[in-house]
């Protein structure tokens, strides 16, 4: 027996005016998602807890079966390994931004008008050849998306109890960064950062990159701004947990850092974008070609969510079509007589709001032995009256694999 | 966007047969309450968890969102605010009685004939003149509702394991105050209590206004029963938590202890009694001038509470229509573009057993953006066939404060 979770992200909302009160769940032509809520069992999942607005992090944190309000260590480190850094325990990891300031670090443009890996590119290759004054630290440094940038630190006694010199908005001086208690770790942690502020400035302003982006007419990318220090969580694998082999297609870096950090195999898909026009297809000929050497894939689409924080209830709705078509290929090419088949959403998006909320998410689950229902539609309020009734995001694994019959026995 | 939430106190109830085997909610005509409950999204809460009977206290932190299984200090402090005295970290808070009792301390009557208000302040402004032996500890007394009274110990060093001097009957000795754990704090503290409750005594066994109650043939009131030690918990203010402006309209003083507690503006209603006699249109008022500038008000109302503690399965009927009349006058002063009302139980009280009881109680939720369920009737079955589920009490206020969009995202 096998498992394929699929998680479209943000998929969940509340009833729209535009969309006739109903959620674009409920809006949407779907016909192999109703199948699948009609001959498998539904209900609905808090990610965290009633209420609580969940962020990608901590959603897919639980959706895998961890306890987030217990082991979350914050943003850097799933970030970091999404983007391929090696973490390991101890590292802190931050988010950077290539960001413009003035000769009074007042912050100009904290995205460096959303500079081009090109040049982001060229700059970090500088930055990395900087040595730290202290020898028992080293850093990391990578450029990633457009002015994103993640950096890990290493070295004995560091902490993530470091504020962030990033001000958040433009217009006002860079912070320094400061220890967030009384630890000597904190104070060593903050110490290194401002050194490599500094010493990233002192290597940026005058850097030609820069010189040339200042000639064309575009913004000196010469400040890096750190936030959100990180660390790994200290959580087992799948594979110790249940046994299995677990795949992941996803690209947002946050998802598949946290996909790594559970340990599982993290596959790339030519045509997988991230966006509302990722190559759906592709996405799920990964999936199912991923379920033959793998017990439990999870394939995660990032397009519902981008529609939500846009506000384009429309745009969502075609983007839950498409994944509609997208698991019709699934239910078509998988064994069902040996696969478990769940979807579900990481959180609530609102097109309303354009935030994640803390509304719960519906889940449908098919496959051979589940105890069907009686809902027939997939949708937020039709999995409300499912035979699954109101779960936790962190209880889907472990029901997951108790149809798979992976878990132990607890008692005699 | 903001909301209002209604609590019946005791409002649930079980089947009873002089109903034909409904519950007064079902029993009841409700019209309001049932367009709350067809419009909206219905549940039913667990105040602490599914089988424990709350008391008024411990429902009302939960439904403030508070872990009372965690929080809850006993419910001396409670009281004691409630009634107006200003309670402190550290600060001890006891219930107390004016009571009867012989020359062996032998307790007649733990009521004192429920004397009467005008005698017990006489004799409580007496009581206030006591001096301590200890120099580090100071207390104030003051008379509350008939043979009731609040005690409060400031000093460095007190502490709540302490036993009751009230043995909870009539006809047995009155109870030495002992310590509950081998601290100093707690032997120090009865040591103080002791005290006072024998000064107590010989300043009342001759006290002028006995004499006269002697005189007219009421019982004196000679001693003073200490129960309930409790302190203030240490819990966030709403304000912090969801930085909201929250009020309260409420007399009952528990009720309005813990709302203080949660850093409440308690509102004054001329009319309102906490008995089925109260001037519902007067809270309702109250209510809905409270949300001009509150994010938040609950209206609390004592009655249904009162009469099923009386067993009047009638009267609490009756009481639950007035409810819904009150409801309609909210229903029709609120602007229901900008509000979410809520309407719940903080807990069941039997009309048969006369005692609160650990049945879950209906939640209905209606507003502007709620994924409204096909439940059209506010009732403890109906509201059980919900959108919302099973939920325990602490989880309203996450849910209510989610949809007015202050709840910060965990995670990223």
């Amino acid at each position: 027996m096998k498992a394929l979770l699929i998680i479209g992200d943000g998929m969940a909302d509340r009833p729209l005016k535009e969309l006739g009160w109903k959620t674009p769940l409920e809006a949407a032509k779907k016909p192999s998602m109703d199948h699948l809520a009609s001959v498998g069992i539904c209900g609905i999942l808090d990610p965290i807890a009633p209420g609580i607005p969940p962020g990608s992090d901590t959603a897919t944190l639980s959706l895998l079966g961890y306890d987030a309000l217990k082991v979350y260590p914050g943003r850097g480190a799933f970030e970091a390994l999404g983007w391929g850094l090696e973490v390991a325990e101890g590292d802190v990891c931050l988010r950077c931004n290539f960001a413009t300031v003035d000769e009074n670090l007042t912050v100009l443009d904290r995205r460096a008008g959303r500079i081009a890996e090109a040049d982001a590119s060229k700059l970090a290759e500088s930055l990395k050849k900087i040595k730290l004054s202290r020898k028992n630290a080293e850093f990391f440094f990578i450029n990633t998306v457009q002015h994103r940038a993640a950096l890990l630190l290493r070295g004995k006694g560091l902490s993530t109890a470091v504020s962030d010199s990033d001000p958040g908005i433009n217009g006002v001086k860079v912070r320094e960064i400061k220890p967030l208690d009384s630890s000597p770790e904190a104070k060593f942690t903050a110490e290194i950062l401002n050194e490599l502020a500094n010493k990233f400035h002192q290597i940026l302003k005058d850097h030609p990159v820069n010189k040339e982006r200042v000639a064309r007419g575009q913004p000196p990318a010469n400040f890096i701004l750190f936030r959100g220090a990180g660390t790994m969580p200290k959580i087992k694998p799948l594979s110790e947990l249940y046994g299995i082999k677990a795949s992941c297609v996803a690209v947002t870096s946050l998802v598949r850092g946290v996909c790594k950090v559970a340990g599982m195999q993290l596959l790339d898909v030519k045509g997988a974008t991230g966006t509302p026009q990722t190559d759906y297809i592709a996405k799920a000929k990964a999936a199912v070609q991923a379920l033959e050497n793998s017990d439990f894939v999870m394939l995660h689409v990032k397009a519902p969510d981008v529609a939500s924080h846009d506000g384009n209830a429309k745009q969502k709705v075609e983007v839950i079509e498409k994944i509609d078509n997208m698991l019709a290929y699934i239910l078509n090419k998988v064994d069902l007589g040996e696969t478990y088949v769940a979807i579900t959403a990481d959180h609530t998006t609102s097109c309303t709001t354009r935030k994640h909320e803390g509304d719960p998410v519906p889940l449908a689950i098919m496959g051979p032995y589940v105890r069907g229902d009686d809902v027939e539609e997939f949708g937020e309020r039709a999995c409300a009256k499912g035979g699954l009734g109101r779960l936790r995001g962190k209880h889907l694994m472990p029901i997951l694999m108790n149809l798979l019959c992976k878990i132990k026995k607890f008692g005699a």
